[in-house]
């Protein structure tokens, strides 16, 4: 089995956005020239999730609304009074901070209207996701 | 690393709908001949939903019923003025569209009471799930 | 590829309860003496989830409550008239039963404030978790 990992870095503009790293991972995918395996997209922040969805304008929005929607910004937690930001943790843990997909042929086996977001829940910031693509 | 990739084609009947897909991943696990690695079982849509949880029918239907309790299907979302189905891609992505299980002794590692469903939120639809057994 | 798989074993000791296997994981990877690659935490029970977020006291006991924000336990489910515990089984399946994250460096490439916990939906009870190390 080969692996081939990598780091990219994104700058989020919003405290919560759904950012497209599609591209990215494709990126990542061709040069580790690995035709057929799985590619494993890993964030190591705990205030930001990894999505699968479509990239639709109005869609995209929606996601950004979703995340206020599933766990209210003001829900009284305990550790805002560390933080602040007790619902951008509970939401990360929901949503989970990777997913795995299957490459085939050199890419990623994505369906038409997937696309592969970083959901940052509290930002702006400069975030880190990792890559690992395994297989032969 | 070997690794065997096979589709598995569904006709779901309801717009909510618990499908089991079990036995069909089962089949394509038995059929890969691996005895000891993994099966990645990837939706390739963006309104459909990979899940595992007990295949019991009266939780069959709450888990359709949960669905709505999530994300109500009138919520206003901006999606909605395009194709009516933004609840569906707002559950989709919480609920992920891949799980990835463990594969041992030449069959799927679940737990007594696991199933592995495809959870349709947006049918009646065909839909499709890629599988793909990696390991030795 | 090599792979390399082990259950660990834990009591929780309330309904909801976030219990931290971290350590426990770390452990199986360093004896896989597998130095890249992933790890696959999977956990066969309907009424538990595997999540990874931050491991702090306050933080907690939000993620315990948000078990309860999510999916009401009285929430009226027809499964309940069975085994009482709906609700565990829905919070089950948003959450999910597994995780999947790279190992580099014979290490789990986690985040400076990622843990890995199981979340006991329906205790006090045994848990299993089954954990795969696969790679080179």
């Amino acid at each position: 089995m080969n692996s081939h990992s990598h780091t990219i870095s994104v700058r989020t503009n919003h405290r919560i956005e759904a950012y497209s790293i599609t591209g990215q991972i494709e990126n990542v995918v061709t040069r580790s020239n690995i035709q057929e395996g799985f590619v494993l997209i890993c964030c190591p922040h705990t205030t930001a999730a990894i999505v699968v969805n479509e990239n639709e304008p109005r869609l995209v929005g929606d996601l950004e609304k979703m995340v206020e929607d599933l766990i209210p910004w003001n829900k009284k937690y305990a550790h805002n009074e560390i933080d602040g930001n007790a619902a951008s943790h509970m939401v990360g843990t929901i949503l989970g901070n990777s997913v795995t997909l299957p490459v085939t042929n050199g890419s990623i086996d994505l369906g038409t209207w997937q696309s592969i977001f970083l959901l940052e829940l509290d930002g702006a910031r400069t975030r880190q996701i990792k890559v690992k693509v395994m297989g032969e």
